[in-house]
């Protein structure tokens, strides 16, 4: 049994602890931030629960009543929360569970640099907010559904991102990711064999370099994730994966295009390295 | 000039505050968190800027060194950080940027809570972590593309969740919000004419009545979204969008379908309606 499993093992053996998100609107930030601080106990093991839209007094009671019988129980509970709303702080703060209150000194301090106050409502940071900017990320996922997968090269200059890779480097999520979170209208084209025969950028892409960033991955990952999709095909095959990277790779260093590797990497981290290209080339 | 006008013009006069998310991973949760804190204070203007992946002593250095240049600027700017490493925290601090810390109560908090030390490594919340969760998400993500818009109706039984509603109520972003952020299997189903012909649910939902969830939205909003698309048609006019939807409405209250209304709440509201209602059916 390696070091792994053991710790693994302790950790299930373990009986998991309460943590409660806590929140006014969604509890989006809550989570976000709680689980931040959690994920850098990774020998403990949690039992979430999420209690989002807490609005009233009456329901910051019940809510304080939750905590109090987890507190009562044998494994000290921990909440998280992001309530903005004066009265309803107040209320929860009354329980005896350990409480993590993220306004509380932040908001303080953050109206002491800014020099004003801030007006302390339900925060709905992931309501519709500015709508216009709400309007574009739907819009953005509508245009990403659209121009999956190459399907339409239609309006390919409304695209402000192109992602090319072989097929199964990661694309599509990639592309749900920022149309979804950051508004950003993202076309994705699946390279193939024939777009390896010649030393230009695939037709369609052609006149929009600057715009193209292409995918890599390593042959072992594309061809696990091949074989779950076409087992034993040739296009699964490892031969074939490693060609194809290989062309895609000196395609992107031919042109010049910036390159992502998602073996390693998370959509969120992907989009993040392209949004910070973007706003360098900008 | 409404009141809402002058509001926006004096904010648009007013130069805006320099704002920096710092991170050693994506920098989402610092984003998250001081967003959190700035949508308290409307009326004034914020330009933002992301600094993720800070993660040597020399990178936050560099990064320091932006953040002075800053502060000796005309407004008074602010950082908001989560990089959990300690030579990189330490090594922020020393900037005379007013900055706000996550990590830096919070962390010591939860660790007395926990009666525990955290292990204080490069957060990577929004890295890949848990492999399985990860896949399932990415997974997720192709099952919702595939299932989008009733263009498949194959492998509904893997579905955790059915949207169904008219045309353009909002199915497809919630559907990807859904798959992309929390890894649910979802399909949507769109309502038409002939659906709404019968008393039963449509065929290719009738025995997944546990899973449908039916969405809602105003006529007025429906013809606008639909104007869009289509302009002066039949499809979009107030008429037929008030016939869908009052069909609709009926349709979901004969089955006791759980109901969401698109009009005033964003994909991430929808969403926690839908995970909250799935966790109390469980």
């Amino acid at each position: 049994m390696g070091e792994d499993d053991e710790r693994l093992q302790e950790a299930s053996e373990s009986p998991p602890i309460p943590v409660f998100f806590l929140s006014d609107s969604t509890g989006i930030t809550a989570e976000t931030m709680g689980n931040a601080l959690l994920i850098q106990f990774p020998d403990l093991r949690f039992e979430r629960r999420l209690i989002p839209f807490i609005s009233t007094i009456d329901e910051a009671r019940r809510v304080v009543k939750v905590l109090d019988t987890a507190a009562a129980g044998p494994i000290t509970p921990l909440a998280f929360s992001t309530a903005a709303v004066e009265e309803v702080r107040h209320e929860l703060s009354r329980t005896t569970c350990p409480l993590i209150d993220f306004f509380d000194l932040h908001m303080e301090r953050v109206e002491s640099i800014l020099g004003t106050k801030g007006i302390r409502v339900a925060a709905r940071l992931h309501g519709m907010g500015d709508v216009k900017r709400y309007n574009t990320r739907m819009a953005a996922v509508e245009y990403a559904i659209e121009h999956d997968d190459g399907q339409s090269m239609r309006a390919l200059d409304k695209a402000d991102v192109i992602l090319i890779a072989p097929s199964r480097c990661g694309k599509t999520p990639t592309t749900m990711y920022l149309a979804l979170q950051h508004g950003i209208f993202v076309a994705n084209y699946p390279l193939v064999d024939e777009d390896f025969e010649t030393a230009e950028l695939p037709r369609p892409v052609r006149g929009l370099r600057d715009r193209c960033f292409g995918m890599l991955t390593t042959p072992a990952r594309l061809s696990q994730v091949r074989h779950e999709r076409r087992p034993n095909s040739r296009y699964a095959s490892l031969e074939q994966c490693t060609y194809e990277l290989r062309q895609a790779e000196a395609m992107y260093r031919n042109h010049r295009l910036p390159v992502i590797n998602s073996s390693a990497k998370s959509v969120e981290e992907m989009s993040t390295v392209i949004l910070q290209t973007l706003n360098h080339k900008s």
